[in-house]
């Protein structure tokens, strides 16, 4: 029997999945005993893993059930394998992405502000937004109450599974595609990250999807944001510290840019944090992987490393390879 | 020549894409005298429009720029042919759809309403707010913060150029799509509305692009509202007369259903409507087709039908043809 620690705040239906020969052991973050488990699934909220850890003895894998898990290879050392749930939040994270982009541009958070005063004729606000924000004074009728984003131009940022997913979500609206990527490719083009600063200038939607690391730290900077055009929206899906906050903040006050983020740097976001009334913003706290459907995609991932693991045979998903 | 009037509120090189042999005459909704027209380009507001229409002699050709023409022949009468600028707002339309489908689902309303509090931990209000809305008493873990659209069922109530549209960009999240139309086919299937009522209650999202015509007015009444499921999301992107007002903000008040509106009725929603503090609801004051694009796109149809009317040749778009 391979003993299995999950985490308790699952209920143990969700784990039947997994395979025959398996001994699941539910591991609290309030535990005041220690416990031995060969493999261990940290609870997805990595503060309570994060407690936990210290509990366990004779860890050898751990199975992720996110895709990101930067924070696991600090907390267990590097004697121990790690395996990520890759593609478990491909789906709900291309989507919030995309909702975030068309609310964005369709000014929805203007119209739930003209929804809660209950004034109808506050729409051609949209308009006066519509040029101030894009600089665009071409003669335009009857007023601009929302942008297209057909024919947009886009560049991704990261090009991953989910970055993929998201091109793949983008491509009824026919929009012009840039790709930047660690690995720059050719079918398709994908760039590498020096071309950046060249494609940045040319974007309208510019979408961060890249895993946290130290090279993509504040990959997003105070030069990099003054290289955007007018009206260009910067949709952070990826993780915070992609981004500089400090000077996000000083170029949305300064009300030339747009930005939708799901993730943000400090999480959770102090309530006095600037950040939170900036202009043209979109902020959501980080709920872009939390689906009904993510539980069960996750632990279906979980389930097939564990049986590869316990047959012997090559783990698919691995961030870190014990040493 | 052939005089063609056109609303004054238009600039006059947004018209540059007329063909030679047109004499351009600026029509006002504040004019005082008679003018000459032989074909008339209606302002996009039917009000300002209405008001120009006393004034016009000698129309012979209606060129509407929107798609929506109800009300022109009760206007301008049956003795002048009418097109409209069918496939000017296809885009829009389809685009303002798909996010309002996107947007509730996601439940941005709560999250523009936690953003504007400033406390990310409120993002688990999403949570109680799935459970409450759809009854689905699973465990879940971790908690829900957004729905998928993805392999949700949607019913399409409309087939025509917009309908299509909105299945085009629905295409990525691999729906299941039912659809119904006036004249029922069968690839894809389109069912007959005498079959709707069997078909409400499977659906999950709810979308309604039909025209507004006496069959449509109040198709969607208490009794089919009281045929939907928990949780399933009603999205008007037709016109208000479709849906029985009243009824909708009964069956909003009881909680069990979620609606999505760029149409009311009636317009504008005055201030003191109850439908504007409905739960479950999120209301743009009709947007969905202003767009930069739309009037070059609708003059460009105008133009084609112009040049056809110069010509002789059959017109595209006739929605009423002279008697």
């Amino acid at each position: 029997m391979v003993r299995v620690g999950y985490p308790v705040t699952l209920w143990p239906e969700m784990l039947s999945v997994f395979p025959e020969g398996v001994e699941l052991i539910p591991i609290s973050d309030k535990m005041d005993h220690d416990v031995e488990v060969e493999v261990w699934i940290p609870d997805p909220y990595s503060t309570r893993a994060m407690r936990a850890w210290p509990h366990l003895r004779g860890v050898k894998l751990v199975l992720a059930m996110m895709a990101g898990t930067e924070w696991i290879p600090a907390t267990v050392g590097p004697h121990v394998t790690i395996c990520n749930a890759q593609g478990a939040h491909n789906i709900s994270t291309a989507e919030w992405t995309l909702t975030a982009i068309l609310a964005s541009i369709k000014y929805f958070p203007l119209y739930f502000d003209i929804q809660q005063s209950a004034q109808w004729t506050r729409r051609f606000e949209a308009s006066t937004y519509y040029v101030t924000i894009t600089g665009d004074m071409r003669p335009i009728y009857p007023p601009v109450l929302q942008e297209e984003l057909t024919g947009k131009t886009v560049l991704l940022v990261g090009y991953g599974a989910i970055g993929k997913e998201i091109e793949r979500m983008l491509e009824p609206f026919r929009v012009e595609m840039f790709r930047v990527a660690r690995t720059p490719r050719t079918v398709p083009e994908v760039h590498s990250v020096s071309e950046l600063d060249a494609l940045l200038p040319k974007a309208q939607v510019i979408v961060l999807i890249v895993p946290s690391t130290p090279e993509t730290r504040h990959l997003i900077n105070a030069a990099r944001l003054a290289l955007l055009q007018p009206g260009a929206l910067l949709v952070n899906a990826a993780r915070g510290p992609v981004v500089d906050t400090d000077a996000l903040v000083t170029a949305l006050q300064g009300g030339k840019i747009r930005a939708a983020l799901d993730v943000t740097d400090p999480e959770p976001l102090p309530t006095e944090h600037p950040l939170w009334r900036c202009p043209n913003l979109l902020l959501t706290p980080h709920i872009g992987g939390s689906t009904p459907q993510f539980a069960p995609r996750s632990l279906a991932t979980a389930a097939g490393e564990l049986r590869r693991y316990m047959r012997g045979e090559p783990l698919q998903n691995v961030v870190q390879a014990a040493i």
